[in-house]
């Protein structure tokens, strides 16, 4: 169950024709309320795509009715008739709908550059419309509509006690699909709660979740996570419980995303420990984790600690060479400035790494996620675009 | 010719049994003066190999009578036995010449965390010291003897028409090479120049050759760039002149770096202009240079210029995506905030390709080099290290 899973809420995935071959590729999540609040986080790159810049005006207001999204063409770098696109394909929602544009955020995800086909688009959200329900089946269909090169539709959901939920879908991660761009989300809830309270809870979670998984690098111009709040479970929640089971929901995605990241042949657990700060902490875990010499040496099972040395060293971040350790799958392989026990009893062949850094300095931790750096990524991401 | 081009030099490369093979491991290049003027650049890296430790150190007084380096093991994350070693290494050359061990700077490259088999390299000081000539093949041998992936020896030599030159070879490229490290350089020079002077100029040279080249964003625990002075051409040379002269020997060194880069199967040279410092334009250049979905898209032959522009959206720097335009090979491909002419009209299938980067908003530039991410690269970097 994802986004139908909590009351409220109806869904849709259809086949628009903006991707060949009669692919899902234009999802609808509708909120019948009684409320609608919403909130949104948005990519950082500072060249974001038209849906980006659309949504994130339509979000001051923290309310939306409606989300549309599309997969195959991430109108990104598509100037004012990109932007146009975006705005008619929202009027286009609102109509069917019966709001107003200004209620109904959009995401894309696909090549950059390139126009989205709104012949193809515009008929698609008629179809989406007419398809809208609100079963598992609809969440699914919705989750599969946003896939890009994932092998595997994504979602999330969590039940609380008191009565209310939450759920959710995602797609990719940074920069992850040959020539496509996006890592998309929209999560919703049937949980009483305030616009405000929803942009804070989201902020706390997306913080130690999505930003916390790091494949290559690469921040998107169209990175959006998105989270919907009907009110149909009557249930008022503080703040705190409700970024409680969110972080639950977003991690349990965050993780189906890794999996599934191009060419992932492992997934690595960095976790960076003993740091003065957080910052800290985050910055040598997400230098490790984008490292590529790091990232190959995993892939061919090597714990070569030197390489993990060499990376953290470069961070501008506090650290003292004879107090670090570095252990691999349980094993400290480096501490007290020399070499610890010998590489060869760290064994790497599984599909999980965990890396662990202790700087041994304060009382901060924090845990980047990573895949490795394989020939399927190479392979993926070097064919060609058109 | 190399660091025996420039009079005043003798040098040695001979296998001394640290790698195995009976390949060539260790280099002595010495300064026979009249002048022992020095200055070295090193990596800024904090988890710092011993070599490095010990030869800033002796470099303290810009003098040095010589160099001894070795491959097959870099002595780094080897705590204070490491640095014994390296000690140990220092003492022996100043034996061996008549010399102090202060006027002797060490350079090490290999694995990172494995001790120096210094029952090999001691004798092999012997024998090097055996060897020292001032012929073309002496700097030859030398420059081979501190390969370690690399394909082919580095060699440059510069003269001016005043009557002094600058000679100096080279190895490897941030880290690059398979469980190995370090970008080492040695450069002579028989002009009359002062330890400041020649310092100075070390500086303005590296700036824009060695600290133009990203091969993979790493930043060895060894990097180490090093110039003597002999003062044998008896001609004074101004820091100016001095400074112009090394900087094309730098980068005639690095462009061989640059083509030999592991696992390369093009040369990618970003020009990024227009921006509103020089710290701006370095960097954009090395961010799209360390961008995996760029590097990847160019192994493949595809102007695929939304990951460019994905690239530098995510760099902390001044940039208006409406003036912005990005080139490849000569074909502009975004202006205006969306796409040109179209990625068809861009070929990318020779080896050499070229990124401009132009942000329309000052007049300050850069350029840096870096190479494409290849099956190779994945596969020299992921072979087991032990």
């Amino acid at each position: 169950m994802s986004v139908t899973g909590p009351a409220g809420f109806r869904a849709a995935g259809v086949a628009a024709g903006i991707k060949a071959g009669g692919k899902r590729d234009l999802a609808l999540v509708v909120n019948d309320g009684p409320q609608q609040a919403a909130a949104g986080v948005f990519t950082t790159n500072k060249v974001k795509a038209a849906p980006v810049l659309w949504s994130q005006q339509v979000l001051k207001e923290h309310k939306l009715r409606a989300v549309v999204l599309n997969s195959g063409c991430a109108n990104a770098c598509t100037g004012p008739e990109g932007f146009q696109d975006t705005h008619a394909t929202a009027e286009k929602v609102a109509e069917v709908l019966g709001v107003g544009a200004i209620e109904v955020a959009v995401c894309s995800t696909g090549l950059i550059g390139e126009r989205l086909p709104m012949d193809a688009l515009l008929p698609g959200v008629d179809t989406a419309n007419g398809a809208l329900a609100s079963g598992a089946q609809a969440g699914l269909d919705a989750a599969t509509a946003v896939l890009t090169t994932d092998t595997k539709p994504k979602q999330a959901f969590g039940q609380h006690d008191a009565g209310w939920s939450i759920g959710g879908f995602a797609k990719g991660a940074g920069m992850l699909a040959p020539n496509l761009a996006t890592m998309l989300s929209v999560l919703t809830t049937d949980a009483v709660i305030s616009g405000d309270d929803l942009d804070d809870a989201l902020r706390a979670a997306t913080r130690v979740t999505f930003d916390r998984l790091d494949v290559d690098g690469g921040t998107s111009t169209n990175d959006t996570v998105l989270v919907l709040a009907s009110g149909a479970s009557g249930v008022e929640v503080s703040k705190e419980d409700f970024a409680e089971l969110l972080t639950t929901v977003c991690t349990d995605l965050v993780r189906q995303l890794q999996d599934d990241a191009e060419g992932a042949t492992k997934t690595i657990d960095i976790t960076v420990r003993g740091a003065v700060s957080e910052a800290d902490a985050v910055a040598i875990g997400r230098t490790i984790a984008e490292d590529n010499l790091v990232k190959t040496a995993i892939f061919g099972s090597d714990p070569n600690w030197g390489r993990i040395a060499m990376a953290l060293g470069r961070v501008d971040a506090e650290i003292d060479v004879d107090r670090l350790e570095i252990a691999t799958n349980g094993v400290t392989l480096y501490a007290a400035g020399t070499k610890a026990r010998d590489r060869s009893e760290a064994d790497l062949s599984g599909r999980e790494v965990e890396i662990v850094v202790d700087l041994h300095l304060g009382e901060h931790a924090a845990t980047i996620l990573t895949t490795d750096l394989s020939h399927a990524y190479v392979e993926e991401n070097s064919a060609y675009s058109s």
